[in-house]
């Protein structure tokens, strides 16, 4: 370890060993080479950021209280993917994939002889499996809408799942391009409104990739995964926003776990029938604007003059946030190019933005599921009616303008 | 907007505005003065790194995309907690609370005249009230364990609660001081091992707040909210640390979600009884140490030789990820100095680490509930055995050495 600190703002010489070129998009684990994001040998970093997003935080904390070696290297014995996915040819078609790595859960694999030579590369991606058991999916079984086959789905209400976590790794060109601005104003912007998180965003233009502090996304997968990638195979999704207090908790103010749980179930179903379902889980709390954001918003809906109604909805958030909603959907779509998906037989989604960035990104969606009526709570009918008279989804009539302006939420203290 | 690029590296002229002195740990928010951490006049921030944790970058892309004003000020209007927590005296106790704002709430209020001057101060806190309804309190019902009162909880199962999400504020000294390291050392171990994030860490050492971007907590409250910090109010509590997996998915590999419903019953029953419940739900996924390093993990114990197993359940967590466990409990007790509690009647938790952190801080523990055994996955076995073997506390026998070296977890493909 260096007894001086090196700030990172500028180039510096890489002490004799070569740092890996980046080719972004390339049809190969071996033509795109690897990710260097490890901090042992700054000098061979090809990337800004490092891995784990946020948790790269608190990886330095353990460093600081003397709990984790600075150059700890992961042992990556019996971690390989526990189900093969992919390479699809989406790998290496330009600028289909921009906020992951599609080589991300191969690195062990692909780049062995690296590693070897001691290299520190990690896995971005990580693909397991699991037994889930919610109490939903149990209700479901007892209403006769699941029926158990004791290999997908047990009677216990078990169902078996392949899952994978993933990071996300920005290539900034790439991204710019899907926002259609100069990428050095995005790296601009990204450096400035973080309040100057990585310099290297502005003063290091060769590094291309960034792994930026953010949560990932979480898929769950039912019924077999190597069927993914092959036009025959029909596909049953749902791409879901995380919403703790809803998730968790059981909150009754949106449909979020309603929705989830529906969701599994439809994928449960599709896999029974010979296909695939995938849930696809976002770390984007509260529309990517934090919970903090989120429980203000609720304060100004429930208190404003004239109660909580869906014709106000989206314009308190806006008050409090300056926007509606930051999830992006523009970037949502690489993941389904990363599985060889061009279409989604049955989407458990109502929503025209996630719908509209799909389509936009050629992903073809055959049939959408709503939501069944009766899984609404009472309280979530502000949300529902907001977002369908902007657009949204929906199997029956939208709501007039005098509906949307009743009261149906709840106050603060009721 | 300035049209060219300031590095934040080092300190520059104000523009003749002045900067507001931070005395952290003052008895009055007056005293303490504002934290300005908001980005649009930069030359009048006070602290490192903006709002909303890890979802500044998010903010970011919008204002790079064009969606959001880089100069847009969240409106405050009835925003205001839903609920009155504190000041209580550990606001003012020098070292009792340095990972959080304990104002963060209130800046609406206390620096009114401030905010309406223009300076752009933002809540970290966020008090809201919600009906929450999970499925095992409906069981817990039905099984007879909980009963209904019509207020707290309704027959439906719906529970009435108050909830606060808070973001992470770090006063550097005093973080630096709970792990017994120079306060020097943790900032550059925050800057080099996060991959050189805010350079100010290493070149501002005047800037002593820092707001990381991580995830921060939710507190869900039970019962009446303002009885917390009298010394006769009975506390009943549980500590949870964030498990994607389990809390929404229902994964049998650990009892995280099991252990969530039984301290939620906890906190109910505490609630009807005339005192206050806490669950508090930290964002710290994997132990802190994310989803891909967790999963990498499952992998390694899954196919080790010999089977998934308690004897060797620390040790494929540490060749992976270096350490056992990132969470850092040292931290953790700050939330019970913001909300006065000095005594916990029913510690909903068997976790030593936990207990220990919370004694330390001279937090009394009175009465540690267990899980109920038969609310444990059989597939949670490997996890339980591992951690009571490592000092977890146990209503019954710790299992044997024998015991431990039995293969109880699933394989991959069972």
């Amino acid at each position: 370890m260096a007894s001086h600190i090196v700030l990172t703002s500028h180039p510096r010489g890489s002490g004799g060993k070569q740092v890996s070129a980046v080719n972004w998009g390339a049809a190969s684990a071996a033509a795109r080479g690897p990710l260097v994001a490890g901090l042992a040998e700054p000098a061979r970093r090809n990337v800004i950021g490092t891995h784990s997003g946020s948790y790269a935080v608190y990886r330095a904390l353990a460093v600081a209280a003397g709990n984790l070696q600075r150059d700890h290297r992961p042992d990556l014995t019996n971690t390989v993917p526990a189900a093969h996915i992919g390479p699809h040819p989406q790998w290496g078609e330009p600028g289909r994939i921009v906020s992951l790595d599609p080589w991300g859960h191969r690195v062990a694999q692909e780049f062995a002889a690296e590693i070897a030579a001691g290299m520190d590369i990690r896995p971005t991606i990580a693909v397991t499996t699991a037994h889930i058991n919610m109490p939903e999916l149990r209700d479901a079984i007892e209403a006769g809408r699941l029926v158990p086959d004791g290999d997908i789905l047990e009677a216990s209400g078990d169902v078996r799942v392949t899952k994978a976590a993933i990071d996300p790794v920005w290539y900034l060109p790439g991204v710019a391009e899907r926002f259609g601005i100069a990428e050095h104003a995005l790296r601009r912007a990204l450096f400035e409104q973080t309040g100057g998180m990585f310099p290297e965003l502005v003063t290091r233009p060769d590094l291309k990739v960034f792994l930026p502090p953010i949560g990932g996304m979480t898929l769950y997968f039912f019924g077999d995964v190597s069927l993914l990638g092959r036009p025959e195979t029909r596909v049953a999704c749902r791409v879901h926003d995380e919403c703790n207090g809803s998730d968790v908790f059981g909150s009754d103010i949106c449909t979020c776990r309603p929705y989830l749980a529906h969701g599994i179930e439809v994928c449960v179903e599709m896999a029974q029938q010979g296909g695939v379902g995938v849930v696809i889980y976002n770390r984007k709390e509260g529309r990517a604007l934090g919970e903090v954001t989120k429980f203000l918003v609720y304060n100004a809906r429930k208190r404003q003059r004239g109660g909580d109604r869906a014709e106000t909805y989206f314009e308190r958030t806006e008050c409090v946030a300056g926007v509606q909603d930051m999830r992006f959907q523009e970037l949502m779509p690489d993941v389904f190019h990363w599985l060889g998906i061009t279409r989604i037989d049955r989407w458990a989604s109502m929503s025209n933005m996630k719908h509209g960035a799909l389509t936009a990104a050629g992903i073809q969606v055959v049939e959408q599921v709503a939501i069944p009526d009766a899984l609404i709570p009472a309280d979530a009918r502000v949300e529902m009616d907001a977002k369908v008279a902007a657009g949204y989804f929906t199997p029956v009539a939208p709501p007039s303008v005098t509906e949307l302006a009743l009261a149906k939420g709840r106050g603060l203290h009721a």
